[in-house]
């Protein structure tokens, strides 16, 4: 379908598509650019990519399908450098978090004889950089795409088919700014918390918080793992799908708020109806299948309820 | 080292106790008690008590160790049905996440003739009922004891080795006031966020929530599965330990407002500073070990990250 695909940014999502597509015997000429010469010479040491190389201009010429894997932030410079040199007729994609900014920054840049398919992968882990891909990482999870009004039907095709086949992946499309939502609730919002309890542990005084470390087991630990996530990325997240955040944000403090003034008081039937609620979902959620990877050789690299 | 001992609630946490004492092949008689006819009835059938009676004064009668493994909210009424029953120079402990409230309850109760050696074994799953329980549960984590000025410290080495040699778990000893503020920010902080996140979600309107479950390995998934944990036991985990969790949940909520603001304003830095702090948390619990389990057989019941 491609003959040769650029990935742009060598992070774990990029590093891991590099990695699936040579799992899957495809033969397309996989070329990985990266800013960073040092995460370059780390790109030819692993392997991963037929070339590599920090000149983003010329990593695009000639390629039928460009994936810019790099921070939100960082979309509109990166985007601004390849422009001109796209060929015509190629797609181009991204893996973004956020999906309205990324429309709005990015395709007025873009040449009209090229295709914009906007598409966001739900896997991570809590590691980055070029070393921390593998090429089940995508596998059994979904990618959104968000296509636009001017996105073509068949560059669509082409993208579910580059994710169900080569990366095992199961697409569903989505409106831009509906996906920014219902991410703002399953991811952003938990990764803000994650962060925000961490921090308030890492206030603590010495002795309390290695106390805290130590026995952090107790409910703690799952958030220091989400906690550990790109900064940079996360940065960009919230900078870019803002008001979304800030609308769930504000009415997870309104029921916060309700939990605190129950414990306040000692209202005990409040409290246990709140908390009885909560198990139909995750009764829901556990209903559509087993928790993680269906490859248990990934447990170890870190559970995939990231980005 | 005890001939009789009597585990009373058949819950997550006293079935598996019975089954680790069965495991470990020590000869004691183990009498499981349950108020519950039901649940004494189930307790028979998986066969892993010696004796198995709804009639709580009648199973502590001539034990050398008696664990009450029922809700924090529930030992006062189950302390006073066995108190007049208690063996002379027995030992008594329990199981409660929160030690301050258990020991200002129970024991005022206890006849002086017994040795009251309070505990918490953090360890736990998002299951309860006496199906639930597996002998494996504490192997490798911790049990905090927190003995009062009147524990023997005979008795504390008893319990000790109970749980080193028949649970195999790691032994700490901590001031009960001082555990409960450590565990308020370990475990209760982290459980009141997860029940209020998941409870947020339940609010949204139908189409919305049945994507939030759909998309749920972003983030989210991991909160269910803590606010899937059993509603009597955190009710009163929360009615109890009611200071230390309003004190930390005070800092956590002036935290998330900086975040709120810094969100608002759209300050990159103080966002890309806040969350590479949260890193060398994460550091430091991962030089402690491996996460979860060290028996991988384990995984599939549910990694203990509660109680």
């Amino acid at each position: 379908m491609f003959e040769r695909i650029t990935i742009i940014g060598a992070g774990l999502i990029g590093s891991s598509l590099a990695r699936a597509i040579r799992r899957s015997g495809c033969k397309a000429r996989v070329v990985v650019a990266d800013r960073d010469e040092e995460v370059c010479k780390k790109v030819v040491q692993l392997g991963y990519a037929d070339e590599v190389t920090s000149d983003l201009p010329a990593s695009v010429k000639n390629s039928d399908f460009v994936i810019l894997c790099v921070p939100t932030g960082a979309i509109k410079v990166v985007g601004e450098a390849i422009a001109p040199f796209l060929k015509p007729k190629s797609i181009i994609s991204d893996v973004s978090s956020v999906k309205g900014s990324v429309i709005e920054t990015l395709a007025p840049l873009l040449p009209e004889s090229v295709d914009f398919v906007p598409a966001h992968p739900i896997a991570g882990t809590e590691h980055s950089g070029p070393e921390s891909g593998f090429a089940e990482l995508f596998d059994g999870r979904w990618c959104i795409l968000t296509p636009t009004a001017a996105t073509p039907i068949k560059s669509v095709e082409h993208v579910t088919q580059f994710w169900e086949n080569i990366c095992r992946a199961k697409i569903e499309i989505m409106d831009p700014q509906h996906h920014d939502l219902v991410l703002a609730i399953t991811s952003h919002l938990p990764h803000l918390i994650a962060y925000t309890i961490v921090g308030t542990a890492d206030d603590l005084e010495d002795d309390l918080k290695s106390e805290v470390i130590k026995f952090s087991a107790s409910g703690f630990r799952g958030f220091t793992r989400i906690a550990a996530s790109d900064p940079t990325m996360w940065r960009d997240v919230f900078l870019n799908n803002r008001e979304a955040v800030l609308e769930i944000l504000q009415r997870f403090n309104e029921d916060l708020t309700a939990m605190q003034k129950a414990i306040r008081r000692g209202d005990g039937d409040f409290l246990f109806d709140s908390f009885t609620r909560t198990r139909a979902i995750r009764k829901e959620i556990m209903e559509l299948g087993p928790e993680g990877y269906a490859n248990p050789a990934l447990m170890t690299r870190g559970k995939s309820e990231d980005a």
